[in-house]
């Protein structure tokens, strides 16, 4: 096994030993890589009192290499990639989580902020990628019909306008924003907090296989985990720091989703708040976070927050819209494979894979993302590229 | 013809001459005095072209200190009174809009912004009183359900907790403050910007007789003066002036509400704002206003408005609400007339105010004021102390 391979295995049994985003144990991997953390933790060697013990807990139920390792063939299975620090697609900017400052009585419950040891995705999209142009729109899972309508229309406008919408999955708000993007074509990524292959809550199960066709369903828990309660604060660290800026829609008093819009700004992204009728039990964790957060801004619709957004980056010109502009932004791999098409019939994924000169599996993933850039579509006996006209009307 | 009165008389004609409101009117009767300011406007005299230009125009119109007298008699007819800063029951904070400080579009219209000369007012309550514990409730005319039950509960909710509620006796969130207000027994200010005798609009004509009756129809011009168009504006700086704070319930884009709101903040008020729906046109100033104004402040209910106006004045303890603080807070002339009451029988208004040694007005007003507070009834052959039962429940 290479170095390489050794330090993502170690990696994965981290994440099983302890919870991501603790804080010890990314420290130790900081300092000493993940396999020499690894081994210390198993050692019996952990920092504190309390890591050391769940550690032993843990180490009891398994060999931590081994359920690592197992964890891997399951996602092969499943279709799912591991992604670590090593690879070219890990979102740097989550590391900003180490400087998470938290206000209030957020404090108190937050002692798992450290950035991600690794993610699971399902998708083509590289993740990097998704998240680097991307918006979070969270909120409560009992949305009124006035939440549900305004998370689909942000979700909408912003896939329409050639931005990311990133939730988390769950029903009421998430699962509206998230349809939302994908009724534009867009793109959207659904950050879980439990293992791809069960992902929570069951109810959502036709929306997580559409978005993992056209865009990503990402998880720091390894396929099979639970979606325990506390895993999902944990996760929303993720949603607040790896996007450009988060929206929260309707949320009651002290919710999730108010949390997940203060991490935001405690990493210094915009922390953005859809007012609502004051009569709505649903709009009061939003008029409390309006009332007590003083970077938190009130927007009403998408152009509000890109404003916000736009502030943020450097490269955040007008979406390129035409289909040549589009293959400028390709990448050799992609183009590679797009330039493998012919250009009037359709070709199997095996000889396009040959002729383009790259992996089955790349093939695979770049003809996915194709696909959802209308530059590619896919027949029953292969892939084509796309006419013209349905590359005008997709973008 | 007394100096006082005089000086009062001149005050009318001068608001007769040149709209309330006026820079250089207020600034030489500040200087000359409001007889010598008159003077020297008649003669041609004022600082300006534009002014004597209108001046010079009105002239034309009548003698200034006969429309003066008439406007006395007319009002006297009516019931209503004038104030000026001689009496007793001039509000004198609204002097601070000599201070007043706008700042973006509003500063291109408001050339308008010097205090009130005087003003005419019809019901029991004095106006400094009435005043010095309020809270303007303003908003659309258009406005929508959800406007109408928030302006609703706000009004009832201020006047329930013992806070004048103020507004300007229009369609939808005025009258829905004012009504609120009545409903909970309070007391309501309509400040109007014509004469008293012709309330605008017409169709709140029996809105404002029951507001006349309990609390008090205010307006900076003469009885018969039109209710035109640029006298609304001049109205808003008195509301937003006169009172505690402002809150903005409803409105649309850059309304004549959002600009009260940005006159109670430019002479240091608290300006508050009611959230709505995103998707409700009658919302968007509302919005505009909380993302544009830094200072204002996005409340939800009578406990935010409470925490914001309750942090202005020194005299802001619990409302009394027992019967015998209420008496403790009346004045030497309703005290007279309430213990002119017998104990158990009405007495006849003349009998009330020869046994109590005031005039015969005077024991009305204090009757009215007397009633409202529940500490009187009124009775087919007069008027009787009210029973405790009737005390506590109107308390």
């Amino acid at each position: 096994m290479s170095a390489v391979e050794d330090g993502r295995l170690a990696r994965i049994a981290l994440t099983w030993l302890a919870e991501p985003g603790t804080r010890a144990v990314h420290r130790l991997v900081e300092e000493l890589g993940p396999v020499a953390a690894l081994d210390l933790l198993l050692d019996g060697g952990a920092p504190d009192r309390s890591l050391r013990a769940a550690v032993a807990a843990r180490s009891v139920g398994g060999n931590a290499r081994a359920v690592a390792e197992q964890a891997l063939a399951r996602a092969e299975r499943l279709g799912a990639r591991l992604i670590t620090p090593d690879d070219d697609e890990w979102p740097v900017r989550v590391a900003e989580l180490q400087r998470l400052r938290l206000s209030g009585a957020d404090r108190k419950v937050d002692l798992e902020t450290a950035p991600p040891l690794c993610f699971w995705a399902r998708g083509a999209w590289p993740l990097a990628q998704a998240f680097d142009r991307s918006v979070a729109v969270v909120g409560a899972r009992a949305a009124t019909p006035y939440g549900t309508h305004v998370a689909t229309e942000l979700g909408y406008g912003l896939a329409d306008r050639g931005w990311a919408v990133v939730s988390g999955g769950a029903f009421g708000i998430d699962a509206a924003a998230h349809r939302g993007a994908l009724t534009a074509g867009g793109l959207t990524v659904a950050v879980l907090a439990c293992g791809l292959d069960r992902p929570y809550p069951v109810g959502n199960t036709a929306l997580f296989d559409r978005i993992a066709e056209t865009g990503l369903l990402v998880s720091e828990w390894m396929p099979a985990a639970e979606p325990l309660r506390p895993r999902f604060l944990i996760r929303n660290r993720v949603i607040a720091a790896a996007t450009r800026g988060t929206v929260l829609v309707e949320a009651a008093a002290r919710s999730g989703a108010t949390q997940t819009l203060n991490r935001a700004l405690g990493v210094g992204r915009p922390g953005m708040v859809v007012p609502g009728p004051v009569t709505s039990a649903m709009s009061v964790g939003a008029h409390e976070t309006l009332r007590e957060q003083p970077g938190a801004r009130l927007v009403t619709g998408v152009a509000h927050v890109l404003e916000e957004v736009g502030r943020v980056g450097d490269d955040l010109a007008p979406p390129a819209r035409a289909p040549e502009r589009l293959r400028d932004r390709l990448d050799d791999e992609a183009t590679q494979v797009l330039e493998a098409l012919p250009r009037r019939r359709p070709l199997a994924l095996e000889s396009i894979a040959s002729r383009a000169g790259v992996a089955l599996r790349t093939a695979m993933r770049k003809l996915s993302m194709l696909e959802e850039l209308g530059l590619v579509v896919r027949r029953d006996d292969g892939y084509a590229l796309a006419p013209p006209a349905e590359t005008n009307r997709r973008r």
